[in-house]
């Protein structure tokens, strides 16, 4: 049984508080999009996707609860919800995309009155997640075969169910790969300093009985070069039209690492997460996290509370350190620049 | 004022208890050969050099409490606790070395009984840690000229102060270009799983008023892409004659990621880190440590408690990665196959 980090229930959205596993599985359950708002914020709900379905689901409940007596009032309720929603986190361009398809909706003049618009919004909210769910299973199907019987497999972050709709974007792969009947074993990255691989990605593949591996993020170098790793997946935040991907803090020095092993280093994306407006990762803009996240761990104060930080929370990876990209429209593999345009129109 | 991480002080060994930094300044003092063991052990004392001085006490203490009745039962009293001595950690070099120089004493035959014998005993600890502070000092002169005005230095877990009887091996290259006047940052690496850069080594730096940045692991790469990074410099747990280098953990991902950033890696190590006996790295046990380091954080759980885990303690650089090792007997240059034999004839 998948777990449901985002639905829709009794006219609320419920979100899994990621911030409290794996020790508690708590929900958020709100009809407020400042709630919304501070659960992207705080990382409540993070992964590219996630990001995107709860921005749009934000949007349907500032919505729901407009005031607005005619259509023109609601999208412009719309459109402020969904320009303060933008700008909970920078990085992930899925976000970006779900907002622009909400405003769609309000600016299409499909809708007669307010109440089919709100009707309206929140089917397209629901689209969105059915979609992911969607766009998830083809993942999966377009990537399990990277993995291979008695493969090691890294991966960084959490691209799994819980950075999604459905069953992730990784994970989904290595998902896939384990219901055709593969035994591999999965080495995680613990991610700080937010811990996502040790917290997260660990939990789901456990929850799902694959063979896993924690490690801490200064080991990738030393399971590479004992021969462990065979392929590392990672998931993405943004992708340019050149093949290079902005992700979770670390991805580029596994790539790098990977490069120098040459072990193949595999990006697993849906295409809603290309910026078709960027050439290159040059443009995309890296948020920058608060010192806390990096002087704390687990609670704790781990460093002297007066020292600098530097806490970039991605960044990008060049093509050329990219083996391939899998999508829900396909795997696509070098040179990235003429094929990565063409996922957008099919 | 230089912190004193070990010391002989009434009739007792004093070391810091470096797990309660950066929190606590607390001392252990001990004339119990357990106490000592324990302390290596659990890293109360850290860092290749101090882990001989605290051994090298570890035996006069031993011997000082023993009951032997002449000369040769307190030899094999000498050669027992040295035994005992060196399971306590097994990849640090220095150890063994001053486990040695211990048990030479006792071997030497120059004491006419016991009492001599416990005096010499307590001398020769005390001549290593004496003579640590002037190995400290010179690789402070050998190293000092690598950086530059207004370079970024990266390094990684504790080569400082904490990790020696003096100032360091690592860091006291970094003070000593501090001394000369030199403004640079320096970058620390957090060092997880036991995070001796964000507890131990910002804590020094700041303590030197040296400009500092703590970053997570997996930042390294980052930093390099940006040029943030001009050199990096770390300590070594135990050379091999080729200039194959054991460290914490992380220093072989960093450095395969420095040579990807043409960015010169330099090891910084006393003479007495070098394993003469060994001709690779091939052959250096690796200590692997247990799950919950990894498991837990700041001392709360932040991953599943049945997940499998990897924990190896060091890695081997390979000495094709390493630009220079600064010892107190000069800095040496590849090809080291043929320099590094010479270091122990000096």
């Amino acid at each position: 049984m998948s777990i449901e980090t985002i639905g829709w229930h009794k006219g609320k959205l419920r979100l899994i508080d990621q911030t409290e596993l794996p020790g508690k599985l708590k929900y958020i359950s709100t009809d407020d999009v400042n709630v919304v708002w501070d659960a992207i914020k705080r990382l409540a709900v993070r992964g590219a996707p996630a990001i995107g379905i709860a921005g749009a689901f934000g949007v349907a409940v500032a919505a729901l609860k407009s005031r607005a007596k005619d259509c023109d009032a609601l999208k412009n309720d719309v459109i402020k919800a969904a320009d303060y929603l933008s700008g909970s986190r920078p990085t992930a361009v899925n976000l970006f995309w779900a907002l622009e398809r909400m405003k769609a909706v309000a600016r299409s003049g499909r809708a007669e009155n307010c109440k089919r618009m709100k009707q309206f919004l929140l089917d397209e909210a629901k689209n969105i997640l059915k979609d992911d769910k969607i766009r998830c299973r083809k993942i999966g199907e377009n990537g399990e075969r990277l993995i291979k019987e008695g493969d090691g497999v890294l991966t960084h972050c959490n691209a799994g169910a819980l950075a999604t709709g459905g069953a992730g974007t990784a994970l989904s792969a290595i998902f896939s790969a384990k219901r055709k009947g593969r035994k591999f074993t999965v080495y995680v990255d613990e991610t700080r300093p937010l811990l996502q691989g040790a917290r997260l990605t660990a939990w789901e593949l456990l929850h799902e009985k694959i063979d896993t591996v924690l490690i801490t993020d200064n080991m990738a170098g030393q399971v590479m070069k004992e021969g462990k790793i065979n392929l590392v997946i990672t998931g993405a935040d943004r992708i340019a039209l050149n093949g290079d991907v902005a992700n979770k803090i670390g991805t580029y020095g596994i790539a790098t690492l990977a490069k120098a092993h040459a072990i193949p280093f595999y990006i697993a994306a849906p295409v809603s997460t290309i910026d078709f407006s960027i050439k290159t990762g040059g443009e995309i803009p890296i948020e920058q996290r608060d010192a806390d996240e990096i002087i704390k761990c687990g609670g704790k104060r781990i460093a002297p509370g007066n020292v600098r930080v530097y806490n970039p929370a991605f960044d990008v990876t060049p093509s050329h350190l990219i083996a391939g990209i899998i999508t829900d429209k396909g795997f696509v593999t070098p040179p990235y620049g003429k094929k990565i345009p063409g996922l957008g129109e099919r």
